[in-house]
């Protein structure tokens, strides 16, 4: 009988996947399966959407630029050539389909089912049995329905996504898309961490490039930040964007004083070394100052704390930064954050924040600090993000609804997004919807929620959607 | 079929709230239901109690003092003249229940149901289409029924309740309760936090007052610490009591001499600036004495540790203290209070302790910390206490059963209390209760308990009231 | 009817402990319940495997070693007479069996409950009622079929343990056990940490007697590390080890040069007290250099990171060292460790690697910081540790399962250790292999997973026993 049952369950793809609760089953197939996705932060490339290629095959969709699979690779001690080297597509996924089925709770292994799923329509799980059959498959897939980059956002009814750009960047591609008649929007936001970084090698040479793409003259902190604001004035006027980007690894509010905060800066210009203490005030100033200039031009500000940036060294220096080698802190006090909003409420310059703090293990201090610094006249003024990045886990969701629903309304919470480099990264939002459902369904059938279904399916819309497109003001119509 | 089963789940309050074992629901209403409750720690004004009064309405039992509530309302950006401003108690009712419904997975959602359902028999959801329906019936019930607050505390079978008071205070309220025919006994906890804060500006004036309170002068460290003995014993002369309350933010312990405790008290007295060194030494050598007099006394010493008071420091300004505008620190170390508990423990005068993290993620070091601390003689001498304010959720409830009844014996821990300033939150009691049922069901169920049902019977009790009688020598008779 | 399921299940020990999912029993029953064990890490004593006597009785068991038997009788109260005292063996069993039924929730209850069963063939709970009786039996059956240490060891199927020793110790007992017929085949871990406690009062007469163990003179940081490096080729030559045991308290990665830690260690050498900077230049220079002779040498390096030791020091000088007193640590920053990886990858020369955090809350930021560090043509280079001590519990295995199967690859695991004294304590790999079934079974049943069968059996095989035979080459045949 049980080995019926294994039989029954492990065979193909479940279209009940994770909807282990009757109610959540319901609630997800009602009314969260069908919502369109505004992805409203991701890493794609905006040259890839407008030049909207063909695909080569599944492994450049999988493994051109995927740090998640790359990472995962090596800890099968798989050759660094398969990864990222100059193997050829079809051999890195052969590479990876040979680890794929010992993926066993990893959310890779979910996210290619899902992928196969929802893309190709494939059912059965991948194997090296099968690795050339479902190669050949999808090759001809992609040739005969000519699957693009838009193609897959159109398939999984992206309504707006935004890419993230750094200061200097012209837009060029932005452009183009703005022209084109591309059926996703498409934004992005504005990520100024270059100026923030003032104790790294490139910071004068930064400096001088944003100098010339403002168009005007950086000698002081004021000129930074006016040459800034220029800039993200141009990224709202070129793409209507109101997002912001903004990474901040281990973090130490320090007081400062505009004077020592010029004088930073211009230590900084000069490449002189600064102490751990200048380093913290110019970090401090610089967000303090980065909020107010948010706040006056009506941009959200997404706060992602806590990386451990390029903590392999050698490794990036030999393949790259961002290719699978970056860690978490967890040395980040909660107080450091809490010192920035409550500068920035001081002076009624608070602008809406979303706080992404990598280390999930403390989430809730994290909830009960966003909770802390709400106001009068916005609804979730400062709340958590998504389950980002070593988050986005099954778990990790599930913490963050769980956990968090207790210390903010999870109601107000503006949802997922899929942060990726990947064009085929959608069901992720498919996944969240899944696990939210499956919540909120054994909350009815513990007794724990007994209003009405309807109030139910505006949550589930609210969070799906709606609430994504009111606090950015995106203005999309016509989502539900 | 699932439509069925919708309309059939959410309709009304339902009795088997969160008892999703059949065994848990067995135990639940077989031994924890009827049980009376011991709330050795809460915020209840004693006048309040004195005086007796019916409640106005439905808005001043909920949103009269409830800073939970206040919080979750501002999330919503709800106008603060409809939280904490001139607003009716029947607008601010309104303003409330308009968001009730979207407040699924959080703890005031079910709070709320439990109350309407134990003080006024309502099942159905509330909502802005019954909103008033509900104010008209509990306004009748309260005049019907003279609803009054120890009316509620008789409703809940409250047989002792605990307040917390400052050391200059006169207990006038408590004296007037003991002469009266209050049916709950009132103490007080001994709450000396202020003669704790030497770095705050208040410190010298407080000192004063303490003086005057103690009839006696105070010109030395030594000096305070005797004023504070014999607060103490007078606390314990007028109300019988044994409960401390000691709340610690940030602490980082810092060996001291007595020489350097005195001077810094000096420093402070005459409202000189400390360094942080200081401050450090002065709040350790404070927390020793402090233990060591609790000890002679036979005090229970409640740690309040890791608060982050008064994040936002402008809006406690406008709106003032303890109005929803907290946070919590993660940057205390345990090995900051393991010192303070070895201390005491080498000169064998450290007292019954238990310890109050509000970093819930990090629980289980303070879990740990606490049976490395235990002892000859007494039973759970060093324990955890009662998941605490934001760690007042089903999620951190079943936290720390789960995780820490791995670390110390969940049998001897003396189980929940309100921390409230509600005279209708003992249904969280109930609450605790359901989860401990299903927790230790869902133990039997999985066969990791096969012991006698009479040894569960005896476990609920101890936890549910038996425990908390014993540990603070309350003297309660007829609980069981 | 409720009555009658209680009557039904809190009975007797149940053969489907921990396995609520049908695939999850199906799985365990199938592919985990008769694989063979291979304890890589433990405190066993040499000597008594080597003498092999028989046990006493029941109370020798328990309670001759096993400080988490103490520490909890301690929670309790229990006078230390019966703990650690002068008591017998007798009495100190029946005052542990008196709080056994109390232990709900509690990894000693289960792992007493499986000790009965699989070593007594006992199915009943153990109480005051029948302690005695069960005394007798058990006492009979260590006669009648002569129960000595290897007899454990044979009963389980365990096919090599690794005990624990110091770089000074002759390995004598080692020597004889190699030359007996004992069908376990014993090594020993090499565990150095005594040389890195530069700050301790011991350290240079430890240092004299390393130096007589090793034949050489020790004059220099270099020559400790020759010195350590001779006794660990030793080590290895008589029991061909590949086992390193590092322990490291609250670890700050400090930087230093060559000259620093040879000045450093020659104040050590005299007994000069040291700064902190100082302390954390020696340790991080003496874990470098360690993980540089490990790589040479071929040997795993396991770091045990975050013990608060000897928290309760009057307690510890009374009773001694690991008698219960101490606590974790929440403190060590994971970069701290993450520079002595990144430095011993920049020479290529960092070892295979496994974490053994024991602030288990923090657990997914180590799982993130492993699988940064993994590298090609190894697989599972550096990885996580089974939950350890405090967190050797069905949460603790639980959430690494859930929360790091997100992280780094589950299947890659090399699994379960005992970490413990008891020659009874094996039950806790088939715990640890009920869990790990059933959290495959619940993947299984949620949609989650569904590759073939082969491919669980082969991931169940792999964490339980192939694993940890390939990553430590041990070369142990027949596994399954």
């Amino acid at each position: 009988m049980v080995s019926e049952r294994m039989k029954k369950i492990e065979r193909t793809f479940d279209e009940e996947l994770y909807l282990t609760s009757e109610t959540g089953r319901y609630l997800y197939h009602t009314y969260a399966e069908h919502l369109p996705i505004i992805d409203y932060h991701c890493h794609l490339n905006p040259r890839e959407i407008a030049e909207d290629h063909e695909f080569v095959d599944l492994g450049e969709m999988w493994l051109s630029g995927d740090h998640y699979k790359w990472r995962c690779m090596r800890t099968f001690g798989i050759d660094e050539r398969y990864i990222t080297g100059d193997a050829s597509y079809y051999e890195k996924y052969r590479a990876f389909v040979s680890i794929l089925p010992k993926l066993v709770g990893n959310p890779i292994y979910i996210w290619c089912a899902l992928e196969l799923k929802r893309y190709f329509d494939i059912d059965e799980p991948l194997t090296d049995a099968n690795a050339d059959a479902v190669y050949e498959k999808t090759c001809a897939m992609i040739r005969e329905q000519h699957i693009t980059r838009r193609w897959c956002m159109e398939r999984s009814n992206v309504r707006l996504v935004s890419t993230t750009e750094d200061p200097i960047d012209d837009l060029r591609w932005h452009k183009i898309i703005a022209e084109s008649d591309c059926k996703t929007r498409v934004i992005t936001a504005f990520r100024p961490d270059k100026a923030m970084f003032i104790d790294k090698p490139g910071f004068p040479a930064y400096v001088e490039k944003l100098s010339e793409a403002a168009g005007m003259p950086i000698q002081s902190f004021q000129d930074l930040l006016d040459a800034l604001e220029s800039r993200l004035k141009y990224f709202q006027a070129v793409t209507g964007t109101t997002v912001s980007d903004d990474g901040i690894p281990f973090f130490a509010w320090a007081d400062y004083t505009d004077a020592e905060a010029e004088a930073i800066f211009k230590k900084g210009l000069l490449g002189q070394p600064l102490s751990q203490q200048e380093a913290d005030q110019y970090r401090s100033a610089f967000l303090f100052n980065m909020g107010r200039i948010y706040n006056r031009n009506h941009y959200v500000m997404q706060l992602h704390i806590g990386t451990y940036l390029d903590a392999n060294t050698s490794r990036v220096e030999r393949i790259g930064q961002s290719t699978g080698f970056d860690c978490s802190d967890d040395a980040t006090a909660v107080i450091s954050v809490g010192k920035l909003l409550d500068a920035l409420t001081r002076i009624e310059e608070l602008p809406k924040v979303i706080l992404y703090p990598l280390d999930g293990t403390k989430i809730e201090n994290w909830a009960i600090l966003a909770a802390g610094f709400c106001d009068s006249g916005t609804k979730g003024k400062v709340q958590l993000g998504a389950p980002w990045w070593f988050n986005d886990t099954v778990y990790g969701i599930e913490r963050q609804f769980a956990a968090c629903a207790n210390l903010y309304p999870l109601s107000l919470s503006v949802g997922m997004l899929t942060d990726s480099r990947s064009f085929i990264s959608y069901p992720r939002h498919e996944l969240y919807r899944r696990i939210l459902c499956n919540y909120l369904g054994e909350l009815v059938e513990k007794g724990a929620y007994f209003s009405s279904e309807e109030n139910l399916a505006d949550i589930i819309r609210d969070i799906c959607v709606r609430n994504t497109n009111e606090f950015f003001d995106f203005g999309v119509r016509d989502l539900v």
